[in-house]
């Protein structure tokens, strides 16, 4: 990647001052630029830095007045931050879709069909009846398993494992050691003690735009043509634990270390915070939001609700409860003051 | 897979209504199924579908009596649920032990023996000296360190870690991604703050029909000799810790997100929910039941207990203790009241 | 590993009591080993083993005076834990470092340097512009992207993945499955509900003498040139999230399923216990000391405080609080018989 100031101003829809002939092959901030980098000039706390840096080009606000000497190139826009926003996703694009290609060893199972533009990482696995979009980016050592179909443009990091019959929609990305398919938690108790596994012959169904951070695992639904789903949209963190028939809303966001139970509908555009941990057989309203290291043991009903505590509560009661809690004892104490007075008063107690 | 549905009546001790000769695929929900594919009927509210089902046979009770014209071939037999289930049974052991054979590449060290009818998945890794029984199914991206020992008819999920020294029994399941036998944590405070590593020399011993659940990690134990255990049919989810030295007992179900520390032992036919976390060095009795997220800070001593909250408590204690945390603030002010008409009422406080 | 008594006893600095020829090849427990084996005797309740083991020999106090026949050679020594505990060190050393070479199919990217005397299993791969120092273990199935850094004598266990550009020092040692360096959880809201990914243009700095756990997950810094910091010594249990741009000072040791948000600082020398949740933009001094599944949700800014529960709060006010937590039902009770005593004797309500 390399540029020159002239071409990234034109990007931009910015005007170039000073030298466009530039090359620019790294962003930075202004206060760490270095020759050939470009950097931004937005919050005035900042402006200082800009007479100093060894940026190649910096980005400014159309109407900014240097008040000393300036060594960089400016280029000149509406907007510096968001400019420099939209050349950080340029980038990002830039270094995400760079790799392509087969490395070798890799493995590539019978009656599979890969579409066009794919990387395949060295000791990635595909196996049987698999169909792949285009531009997918499958990472050193991911699994995927038989029958498996996954959409365009969607990246699997390295390590990323795919039981078989999953099925993944367009512009997923799906981080390091995530599982994807695992066996429901599914067991029937026998007469004596022990448990039998329950086949748990359903699917994972991802559908577009959803984000699966590191090590997090879906497990199958549990029946044959059931999926457990989730949504458009959906940005999962890291370590989450979604298990069997759950279906995740539209939108929704879950931070890390949080675990859904079987078969609990989450509805849209609810945000979950980290180590939360959600029962059974539950629905959850649409636009539920829910503290963190909350236990919620009921269904929501009502969209909107802000939640936390075990079992969770609405959460301004939770943190006045929770006020007169850190004075218990001294409530206790109290109480038993009263109930001496009382007695010496001779008040009976019956 | 295909068999004649005279052939699955045969397998069921049933009897077959209409063609017998007609092929079956795959198994499917009555509201659901396509010609090829066999459903069940046993509640009577789905009874409207077998009148329109595409089923090519349903597994029906021997005295049902149709009300409406019913296209699919029936099997009539004493249950139906039950005679589904074990179709769905058979068909998860053939897609399960359906695979076989040696994927190449895959690594084999020295001195190791493996047993019969193996299944070795593309980029497996098996080291040196491990002792491998028969039908046994490695898939793809498994580790197995060095002096590893695996009965029969276990199967390691893509990418399940086995560090040194492991030993499985017959009949377990490993999912994707866990960790076995990693080390121990710990550390000795040296007088600069600094901390020293303890060498983690122990193992990891799991007995037979285990499943642990996928990106799980147990840890060896501390000292040669000395194993971490898994007993016979524990079942465990995803995502759990288990620390060095810690033993769990026969039959005993823990769901996600659970963590034990180190040393700890639980008992028999123990039900710990998810995000339990257990501290270090307890003695857990055989069928306690452990509620979701509650913190275990004290051995259990007396079988049988249920408990919640953290500390943990009684279940139903904490409940009626949780009951007035959510009137705590109106608590406060009845007690302020009282304290009021005490003084207004002219009793001394001492 | 070989060594006779004689040369052990010289690497001990003791003296043989004894045949000093035989050869001894594993450590073992004084009640345990078998013959070729060495144990050692410190506390006294264990002295009845000396006189029955098969250990070839056995450590001892310099002042030991046996009351029987002991058949194994004596170590005479000042310590005998402490010998005991070198010789676990050492022997650990070398298994530890026994493996070297490169195993094949393995793969190297262009451009990347490796020092001397590494051990590169089979399946690893090392991608692009890749710095490795000496003696460095990289297990099989070990992912290392394009530009990363590795100083000497680090460890990653199989299945270890690297994010590009992460930095990690020296005498590390990486669990297997830990995922360093995958995208911080950012996501900007956008009108339509929708959430737009922020890209993830930092990386993770891990220095020396650093300990990660197994399935661990440690995101990277936001923007280009921070980093999520890891400081010397720091010793860090299994399946911990650390998001992006956290800092973890020196010594700190944090134990299994904590979770810490972004953007958090954490001090040198201070203790998290398991399955602690700490959010986001917070400041927690130095010796802080936080117990299991406590949720940290303000800064804190004095050393040395010891605390618990949700949001924490100093430990003994907590259980003191908790105490009477668990009498609440009771304290109700007693509230509600005090203000019909107190209405009975004729005190008005205002």
């Amino acid at each position: 990647m390399e540029f020159s100031i002239a071409q990234i101003a034109t990007m931009l829809g910015g005007e170039v001052k000073g030298d466009g002939t530039a090359k620019i092959n790294m962003l930075a901030k202004i206060q760490d630029a270095k020759k050939g980098q470009i950097a931004f000039l937005s919050n005035p706390k900042y402006e200082q830095f800009i007479y100093t840096t060894q940026a190649s080009a910096v980005i400014v606000k159309k109407d900014f007045q240097g008040k000393k000497n300036i060594n960089s190139s400016l280029i000149l826009v509406d907007d510096p931050y968001n400019s420099f926003t939209l050349l950080l996703e340029e980038y990002h694009k830039l270094i995400s879709f760079q790799k392509s290609g087969i490395e070798e060893p890799s493995y590539l199972g019978e009656k599979s069909v890969i579409g066009q533009n794919i990387y395949r990482g060295a000791f990635s696995y595909i196996g049987s009846n698999v169909r792949i979009g285009d531009n997918v980016k499958i990472y050193p050592h991911v699994y995927v398993g038989d029958n498996v179909v996954i959409g365009n443009n969607t990246i699997l990091h390295a390590n990323v494992k795919l039981y078989a019959d999953t099925h993944i929609g367009n512009n997923c990305v799906i981080h390091a050691g995530a599982v994807i398919g695992s066996d429901g938690f599914g067991f029937a108790p026998q007469e004596d003690k022990t448990y039998k596994t329950i086949p748990q012959l359903g699917n994972v169904l991802i559908e577009d735009n959803v984000t699966i951070g590191a090590n997090s695992v879906i497990d199958c639904a549990t029946m044959f043509g059931d999926s457990t789903i989730i949504r458009k949209g959906v940005k999962m963190d890291n370590l989450i634990q979604i298990a069997h028939n759950v279906e995740i809303g539209k939108n929704t966001v879950i931070a890390a270390q949080t675990g859904i139970s079987g078969s609990t509908k989450i509805g849209e555009n609810c945000v979950l915070a980290g180590q939360v941990g959600i029962a059974g057989h539950l629905v959850i309203a649409n636009n539920t939001s829910i503290g963190a290291q909350a236990g919620i043991s009921k269904s929501i009903k009502d969209e909107g609700e802000r939640l936390i505590g075990y079992p969770a509560v609405d959460i301004k009661d939770y943190f006045k409860s929770y006020a007169v809690f850190k004075q218990l004892p001294d409530l206790n104490t109290r109480l038993r003051q009263l109930e001496e007075r009382m007695s010496r008063s001779g008040v009976s107690e019956n």
